[in-house]
């Protein structure tokens, strides 16, 4: 701009008038582009989302809307960014230098931002493939517990002890979630060996039945697997259940109570540590 | 476009015409250079799948489908985007500068979603080279189950437990089959130092020969391999079967019930731990 | 500008003393720029947190008005730098060269400054957030303590030892708030497999009904869970309570006491290890 | 292109077709460089390959085959890339921006293909430096077995128990081959202190003696090591011996057979666990 | 330089002469503004250095003149590198092939000297937040000892045992110091679950406030938490105290010491391991 | 070179011919430099290594020749290549858009042979520092074994148990050589309590002396270090001696053979576990 | 160069030979400057070391010369480089595209040097800070042992066992001197619960008043620092002494046999395991 400014002799020609009025009709043009742009990209984004709401993916409204409101907001900003820009490059000002001086710093925050920009991707993909809802019981990395708080940037998982953990979605690689179908419990008991492993086997098939029928959170009955260990002190045999998600632990509770008070009736002993002991006398 | 205007004394010349006239033509021709691209892209995927579905590659059907769908819908973006670019800079729209300027964003985006594109990388692979499929038993990184869902994206895989770990594909390296070939079972029992080996290995022998015999899903005969180890208590023996997937766990329990059994019968005794003991009065 | 000197023939002409004037000019337009930027971008960001203040997310007003300071600092500092570049270029210095000697040095601090940018990113979101303030209880990574500080660079926990760890931000992924919310109680008891299971539950909901009653941090009744193992030396059953935050220590040993206090009253004996032991005489 | 078009007054002048006509003979030279440059690159190659199968490296005809193939095909594709871009440019279009735009899509598939070209260098290497072969009993990061398929991007082995792992090759560093050259098998027998050392020594000596001539898998004879520890409960003594690869386990469970029958007959004890007890009556 | 040299039919013309001249007055300008830069910033440093001395931050007189120190000496190393750079530059030396080639070397050791960066950053900030001081008891990821130097570049910590770990700065993460506020002393004894929980309590209460009497480095007197385990052999019961920094072993051993005497006297059993034996004759 | 083609009207002008001829002859002067460079190359490369086998840095005959041998190699494709672009240049193809083009391919190759590179600078290390020899017993990372194999790319050792560990020597960080300098064979011995603790180093002391005289591997004899631990069981006394690479182990098994059987004789116990049992009759 | 040659109609004319004058006058300056850069690069390097040698930073006489002539040698290569490159340029050499295109293998080189000049770089740490000397006993991760070889690429340390363990300088992170300033011997001695603390606090202070009047390599006397622990089976006391460097296994080793020497005359037991027995009946 200065450069042609000064290989003409005269500081305001007949050009100049030309030139700045050529650029300040470009610089509307650029700003009702904006306009039209922003107005275009909103609604393809809220068709989009319309569209899958109905559709079988199953994105509830509310999340359907959250993902709505952030690509909206996305789309305008970064318009607006872009326009500013052109319109400043327009009105003559040396963009490029810019973008370079400010492009240390850019370069430090862009390095700093990146995990935050991890944890929004990481957060959407969350949401929309629906990996886990609040309430879901879940397990990210050894933490384990209800989720309370499922946003874009972090995840908030509340474990049995009352502690609140606080995660950003960005660390979260291998998600494990055990409200997703029925789950299993599992008992094992030890008998002695010189118990009747079939005998022991009939009464657990007992125990089995009677609990099958009486309680309704079990939705796959107690089976007695079979002998999974011939262990130091005895032979420990495996019966497993499926039950409705969370009554897991109930179901084992209930399971351990009632096969040791029927062994007790049975007269079958769960055995302590056994030792066989030679004497000897030292000289 | 506006340099050239600047230089031309009037705003509207003939050469201005011819440049504008040019322009709109290069346009036009990238336009149709754009469908003739798609077109021929789509034929060419969709003739080297055909020709993979009859191939010895033994690729099913669905999946050569899948691909088939990526690969087009892949393209198609792709030529969209590319010609869009290049019209926009025909119609003299300087796009370094736009490019410049997205740059970084584009940038912290790329580094977010470098994931995501490692993710379907690796799942194309997995599909491609069928590592494995759904209802197989994997094992990854320490998560075991049965697959559920095996997408582009994430795996999904249902351990014994009913808990349901999902895996993003990029975070797959080392994947452990368990469903391809047969499985083996395998059984270790102790007999205490004052037994006779030659005796236990035969009554062994003999629970082998008889479950061969009796069940179907074992493959290769359980076979007495010898004595692994010489323990603290007692003299370790190993016994070991082929079964066909899945079956491995019940082989077990079967054949350690029936070895205690025979035991039993034949009075080798299973060990409790021993210790001698020298008793001392102190001073 | 030493370029064009050296193009004409005389040291100083006509256009010369142009070309000084307008380069004069530039530079205050420049400064009066700067001025006004600065202006409006604190009066945007002040609104921006008095709006804040008021509103639902409930940051409070301490951190509100941190975040402010931070903010227009941080913004008259990036103008105060960008302006100062543009004066320098407008002058005539070749910036470029000037950055492109820097670069190195330039690269080189910024890695080493990169963790302090990344501190301060993740404190701004702490803050933000709310993920922890002054006086909770937290834990991050291992090291666990009372929040003593919260700066925007560091945080400061004193653990129970009395041990001060010092934690910049940027180290700080996953974080345990445990001042959020009840925590929980929980106490397992033994009882040997020859103490009446039934009987002993009777007992522990006495303790329980009693506590309850006693002691008023207790929120959530302290109740008798069930039998969580059969272990090796006898039936463990789990009590467990919810408390105000801080206050479970208190209520598991009050619990533990007074459990052992009525088990010694009911003649039910928490039980020692136990072992059987078999003699036999060597030959 | 479009420059020099408009400089000239005239759409289609004399230069002009000059021009295209230097453009076009130059594109046809391009193509008939390509295909001489493709027939010299694969007949150096089968050269190169013929050479080696008749060499000393000792690279069998199958991989030197797959070899020769795999480099072909990647000279083809590489010229053919080349050529088609040079073309392009030759024809007038700007290949700079497609390549500056196409970049960031093409860094982002350059990262996560960046593993594949990985996986295909690390597989050349091991069947070039003849790693392990197919049926080679080897051990990769903790993971143990058969090798059953050896490609270029992933390794397959089947472990005893029938699981199949499968590892990128891009992921193995350290590879521990078992099938060459003789395996060793190492057994540890206890005695205890009361007994004599120099007479187990010339049991054990015994023993080995015998076997020795009597299996033909034991390439250098067991013998007698020494005492490898003062333990707690005895004198530890080693016998180790080499056999044919995959034989060692089976020499080792002979060996522990036929030492414990040795000592049985001999009279030597391996020893149970011993304690010295002290009782003290407390006052 | 020689470019115009080249133009010119005579090798020295009148503006030869008048280039050289301006070259050389630049030149001088260019030191002068060297001098005038340096002179500014050291003042100013100074100025902030004198000013924060005085303030709140609390950072002491010897540090604040460190940092005043390399805070001078840095400024002092840039300027004078940017002002050699530029000098040479006017003088027609064309410094960007020289930085071009230097450029891989550069950045080799760019790399090279990346950790010493980090390593002085780090110190800074240790030396200007005052996270540990010469003197304190700290550690730092397993290393702990009282801090003997702190450096710019490295800290020596020497530990109990006498050695010296010599630690870069950049390497420190997370510190812990333990010498900032009072220290906690705890002891943890078992009493027999045949004593009675109320009676020990007693005792141990006596002790606390005895020894709070003696003991002057003593801060919050000990007091009995309660019951912390019902552990295998008996009940453990916590005692806690705060002491000023370093003398919390002190008081933990001497708590013992009192302890274990007044337990001796009041009859009150630190319980050896108990075990409960069933004896039984085997058939 | 198409460009100055087009400002000309005729095709082929007496300046065209003139061109022609200086591009032919630079190419040849180009080739004659490239035979130039890489004998003068060669040349020094040889001399240097005949000069370093009879230095004192006893890099022994074989190694120099291999590295002799490698540098020239390495020397003769560098300048082809470097010589191959140069002359294509000269003839007017734009190697710029090549590179560029290339570029990608380029990088993504250059990552995945990175490590190849790695490889062969740590061989080069390996060999140049003599680090390890073949036949010397090492460790690096947990693997240690004979080395069999010493090559530029990888290293192979071979454990006792006949395993080959294939390692790449970029993967080699820390080596443990076993084979330089003398041994050391430690053998810890208990005694019990009861036993006098100067008259058992006594017996040691007679042990270690006549085993000095009769071994003629042990360089430096065994001596009796001292009491290392007052442990659970007995007094730990420690022996030390230094051997000849390789027997540490021998001397170890002989020594502990000694010194059981000289204790025999002395009839000084080494001492199994004991305890101290106080019964107690339970109310 | 050979543009010039073209735009001129005569091969040689007038201005062709000044411009070669003017090119060879430069060359020729160019080597006149490196060989002054040279001289006075190396004196100030000299004079530099000369002054640290007599200066407190106490660089000992060896070391100085070492960094003296490894800075003159890298001065000096530096120099001819940048030269050699300047001149190559003057004659007309196009040696961007030089650098362009060994550009690639450059990177690939440095990529690998890197860990060289790592090592260089923290050699030269370690030699100028003086945090480790020949015939110092040092740890570096978990290698222990007195260094041998202080070199500017690697550390050579052998280990008590007679092991030379080579370690790169460059991943050496955290040293541990253990040969600077005195260190501390520590014993830990457990009387019974039976015991009288007292007494036996008064045989340790008695054993070590002796051990102190004795022993000259104690530096400050074995004092009894208390009760450590309540454990399990008795009362830990702990000792502790300092000593000169690598004497205090020797103290620790001495203190041990003479505290149980003295215990035995005073009669105090140290104690093995003990435990209560309950004897019960089963029915």
């Amino acid at each position: 701009m200065f450069r042609d400014f000064l290989y003409s002799k005269g500081i305001f020609s007949e050009n100049q008038l030309l030139y700045y009025l050529s650029v300040f009709i470009k610089a509307i043009i650029i700003i009702i582009i904006t306009k039209i742009a922003i107005s275009i990209g909103s609604k393809l984004i809220h068709k989009f989302f319309e569209g899958h709401k109905k559709s079988r993916f199953g994105l509830n409204d509310k999340k359907a809307d959250t993902l709505n409101e952030l690509f909206k907001n996305l789309l305008r900003y970064i318009i607006y960014f872009v326009s500013a820009i052109w319109v400043l490059e327009t009105l003559g000002f040396d963009i490029k230098t810019l973008i370079a001086v400010t492009g240390v710093a850019g370069v430090a925050i862009g390095f700093g931002a990146q995990s935050l920009v991890k944890d929004v991707i990481s957060g959407f993909f969350i949401l929309f493939e629906d990996q886990f809802a609040v309430g879901d019981y879940i397990s990210i990395d050894g933490f384990s517990g209800i989720v309370e708080v499922l946003g874009l940037r972090v995840t908030k998982i509340r474990d049995f002890s009352g502690e609140l953990h606080i995660i950003p979605n960005g660390t979260i690689n291998r998600v494990t979630n055990k409200s997703r179908g029925n789950m299993r419990a599992l008992v094992d008991v030890s008998i002695s060996y010189e118990d009747d492993i079939e005998r022991a086997v009939e009464v657990l098939n007992n125990v089995c039945h009677k609990m099958k029928q009486e309680l309704d959170y079990i939705v796959e009955g107690p089976t007695v697997l079979g002998v999974v260990k011939l262990s130091e002190h005895g032979v420990d045999i495996r019966v497993v259940a499926k039950t409705i998600p969370m009554k897991q632990w109930e179901a084992e509770m209930e399971l351990r109570k009632r096969i040791k008070m029927e062994f007790d009736k049975e007269k079958i002993e769960i055995p302590y540590p056994k030792r066989i002991i030679y004497s000897k006398e030292r000289e």
